[in-house]
């Protein structure tokens, strides 16, 4: 991976068990090495650049202080956490971060017995800690168990609910707040102002002094609760500003300098001798120690492979405006041109929705809510029942954690919201938890839920536009990556809303295809062709719900096998859709399914991952092969 | 409904547009006959009874000081309603609440005009309201919006995302906190403190006086906030407590009484004129006006139809460990005591649950967490990950809310939880908002689940016990009401872990089922065998995932039509499952299902739901019938 002797302090190191006998000069050498060994690799290779490099100090004081094998150390989102696998007998694999068989990017318990918990979306840091902490004191353990959540997580339902619970758990836990005032997009709200208060709060900068100055001599639990409680009761009424944490009855200690070694290994060994609920404040730069990183924290939160930085240019230029999203987002601007009554909602992703352009545009009319998927969905029903048309702009990985407000505010409701569901279906290098393969069976399971795939940019332009003349709740799924400009089509207009739409006429077999698998469809019916095999139909089914069951049913009728392809899981799909009308139906027609399997995708290329669950041409090969009972062949990826 | 005369005050004004002539001692007479109206009603059909006798006053001093045909006001959960209902529009229907065709028990947009937002779930209040005032001011208009919630409800996430949002949205809500100091259960938590504290503050009692006495003096919006702040920052260093919402940039008045209309009437309107986002603090007394059900809040917050109360007796002994979920709380805890691991779970549903039993006797094992089902599914995980075996007791609707903690921190992982999924299924009076008919469709989406569902107790104990020996995570669903005691087996075991189970061997047909609509499917065979038609094959599905592919497929090939029966959506459900694999092994099985379709089913019995979904013997004989070319009948409910 690197020259010998280039990181000379990581080398003589390896892991964390080493740490202990680095003096300070060799602190600061060892994570100036590990910044730069996380800079090579996630530009090479993609990954959460930020967010790592503001962990690196953290990371290592964790190390020195708390022991990984029995200590529980729960890294909340866990994309912070590439300093941490480095010094946890993953430096020999960090070349292969995000890669297919290599280390994942996020905290894997299946990749490393250093791993406490698995991470990935956000806000489960501090519940799986309360978790960890009565169930060792249920078995009678004495093990540390730690939470290490960002002030964007923390500022989420889910972690809202169990900071609510801890005083009733009565369990000893640190939560860590690394907090580097923005989550993914700045964050917003009016408890990150709280936080920012505590942060130049002058009594906790003394409160701070105090807690350094008594950390060495003293050795007793109850002796610093007493101290620190005695200082506290003095200034409470004066001078000590309103603590949230305190109000919930979680000591709160902060802040500190999240990039001093030091000063956190003090305040850690001192909260292991502490005896209740405690928060620890520390405040960290997103992209320390790389320029270009703290100059534009939003853009390298997480970073495409083979980035390169340096070139500003190339940052301003990137050519998102050609991927789904980009066109979506055009789209919204375009209508809210034209219609006042059009708003577009983000929970923090800005960025990765291309939303800029809109904000700037129409300030008044763009909400960013924070990491709050559940309140965005009710807020859009609000909204929607107000008069307005709200485009919620989500990721399907994410929209899992708002299915009740779907279902419950919108859906039941019949509000006239456009959900456009981003990075549906495989999503790559983020590996398992960032799949978006539930959102076709789930919502197709929601009654007055119209949920739709458009093929290229001509079927998005009048998908958005038909749920604009219409007042019903829309579920529009698109994958991620470069828009489809163009499939060719029979005649030269997107079929009618609702309808599938054949885009082949063919006999024998038939496949139904959505979004992103109507390119391999069509690819097979031309190596039919090219193999001399009857060409297949390839109808674009377009709405998965509800269903076209007229032209499905004239497809069920007309052919002797159908394949159905989706980039979505098989149960609960389009597959068992249409393959139970068959049944039901009486038609003779066998059905088989192209689709991703019962089972978790972990981390590779998105070009991979198709590949490995066969949602290719020649996935779709192999079965219509297998049905005219030709030996399958694999010329097609 | 009533003699006439027997509610003077209440017939001579209808509804709330007179409430304007009456005087103190007329409006106290009304509430005292809107209670006896309510407590008439709600014992005889079933109902909230407790939470909307507690808001009986906040209801007439809503409805004399806001324009509920203008302004929006929007309940939290909703089950406070009823005085707002029969002073709305609908007293001459209040007497059929609940019952099919007849007022729902929550608002319900559909019908009435006066209900501004539907709702059923908790805590959605904010979040809608924050829509409806966003929208408010992009159109220009002037009503206030108004979001009651209570207690319970605000200690969510989903209200939390909501109240931090708040001040980013900078717009003016005012909410109302309906402070009965517990939500169903007990309320727990660090943040229910907090509120306690605040209640008792006599700072606050001062800034009522306050309040108060400038009320009538003060016209200009702005002079009451430059006087409000000035009297506050004077206090604010030295005397005020730390409070959550001023801290998150929400404006603090309260705690008031929730019985005194005067007064709340004074700080009401006051509020219109104050230009800010608000939460005014009220305290009430659940059940309050009614003796039984102040003295026993949990019980009386929900009472079946036919309730008598006056009765202790009754009370303490009503049959509900007769019914699934007394039966489960058994279980658990005979589990409990000979496992170690066993820990118990509830989302403020201790009563619901029938887990008092368990709560007394491994108080140290049993935890409620408040109206948080995303922190209690993670919580769960974390627990399983520290070495306990977590039991989650969850209604199907409410699990609708932590999808994403159940894919990402349960399943993903393999955690060793078994969910407990109660009034799985049709629900019955309580309507559209609380069908638990997604489960088994959202439930097979997810790889390493194991879905399934008991048909008598010797399933279920076979289940649990089954769970307990593995270390898998398992959904089980069950029905709400009276247990089956036992269903007719063949041989005297019920069948292995994971297999179906065929209970009558038969022909031509076969009925697939589980749980809930074993009965019917068996009551179907019997008239088939009454009529001379050939009598089917029942097999009870038990695992809805992974399925059994080996029996089914043997069934799919033995016979010439299935009928599948499921309580819950068939897209997506059983029934799509089992056709799928007729139509993709290429068995000539017709399918056919018997399930909810593609709708929310307002309220009416559970049998009338039932009956309305054709899930029933008659509902199994029609298909059969239709298939056998024999004219339909519907001898069989």
């Amino acid at each position: 991976m690197d020259k010998p002797g280039i990181r000379p302090i990581l080398e003589s190191v390896q892991n964390y068990k080493k740490l202990a006998v680095l003096g300070p000069d060799e602190i600061n050498r060892l994570c100036a090495e590990i910044r730069s060994l996380i800079i090579g690799v996630t530009l090479k290779n993609g990954g959460h650049l930020g967010g790592s490099l503001g962990a690196v100090e953290l990371c290592v004081a964790l190390l020195r202080v708390f022991n990984p094998e029995r200590d529980k150390i729960i890294f909340d989102v866990g994309h912070q956490t590439y300093a941490y696998k480095i010094l946890t007998d993953r430096l020999d694999r960090f070349h292969t971060l995000r890669q297919k068989g290599g280390i994942s990017g996020f905290p894997r318990r299946l990749e490393s017995k250093y791993d406490a918990f698995d991470t990935g979306h956000s806000s489960t840091s501090i519940s799986s800690a309360l978790g960890f902490a009565k169930a060792r004191d249920l078995r009678g353990l004495g093990h540390e168990v730690v939470a290490v959540i960002g002030d964007g997580a923390l500022l989420n339902g889910l972690a809202f609910e169990a900071l609510n619970n801890i005083s009733e758990c009565d369990t000893k836990i640190t939560v860590i707040l690394n907090d580097n005032k923005m989550s993914i997009s700045p964050r917003v709200g009016g408890m990150a102002e709280h936080l920012a208060k505590l942060s130049v709060s002058a009594p906790y900068k003394r409160l701070k002094q105090f807690v350094k100055d008594q950390c060495r001599a003293m050795g007793d639990g109850r002796r610093v609760e007493r101290k620190l409680a005695a200082w506290k009761t003095k200034l409470k009424s004066l001078l000590l500003p309103a603590n949230v944490f305190e109000d919930m009855g979680v000591s709160y200690w902060g802040p500190f300098d999240g990039h001093k070694t030091r000063e956190m290994e003090e305040i850690f060994e001192l909260s292991k001798r502490y005896p209740r609920p405690l928060l620890i404040h520390v405040i960290t730069k997103k992209g320390k120690g790389c320029a270009e990183a703290e100059e534009s924290p939003s853009f390298f939160h997480g970073v495409g492979s083979g980035t390169v930085i340096g070139d500003k240019a190339e940052i301003a230029n990137t050519p998102r405006m050609r991927d789904w999203s980009g066109a979506v987002s055009k789209n919204i601007e375009s209508m809210a041109s034209e219609d006042g009554r059009i708003v577009a909602i983000t929970a923090a992703m800005e960025d990765g929705a291309r939303l800029g352009s809109f904000k700037e545009r129409f300030p008044d009319r763009y909400f960013d809510v924070g990491i709050a998927e559940g309140h965005m969905l009710t807020y859009a029903a609000g909204l929607a029942a107000g008069g307005m048309k709200p485009v919620v702009c989500i990721y399907s990985t994410f929209l899992q954690r708002a299915m009740d407000q779907l279902v419950h505010d919108i859906c039941m409701q019949k509000m006239p919201v456009l959900l456009a569901v981003d990075r549906a279906g495989l999503n790559g290098e983020d590996g398992e938890t960032h799949q978006g393969l539930l959102d076709i069976a789930w919502g197709r399971g929601i009654p007055g839920l119209t949920v739709c795939a458009p093929r290229d940019r001509a079927d998005l332009d009048f998908m958005m536009t038909g749920w604009l003349e219409r007042d019903i709740p829309v579920m529009m799924r698109y994958p991620k990556g470069a828009i489809t400009e163009s499939v060719s089509r029979v005649g030269d207009k997107t079929a009618p809303w609702g309808k599938a739409e054949i885009l082949r006429h063919g006999n024998g077999a038939c496949i139904i295809c959505m979004g992103a698998t109507v390119s391999p469809a069509l690819s097979s019916a031309d190596i039919c062709e090219k193999k001399g095999l009857p060409v297949p139909t390839v109808a674009d089914l377009r709405f998965a719900s509800p269903i076209d069951w007229k032209t499905v049913d004239g497809l069920l009728f007309s052919h002797s096998f159908v394949v159905t392809a989706e980039d979505g899981y098989k149960n609960g799909g389009i597959a068992e859709a249409v393959a139970a009308r068959a049944a039901g139906s009486g038609s003779p027609c066998v059905a088989r399914a192209v689709g991703v399997d019962a089972e978790y995708v972990p981390h590779a290329t998105r070009d991979e991952q198709l590949e490995g669950q066969g949602i290719t041409a020649s996935g779709i090969m192999a079965l219509i092969e297998d049905f005219y009972g030709v030996s399958a062949t694999r010329e097609a990826g």
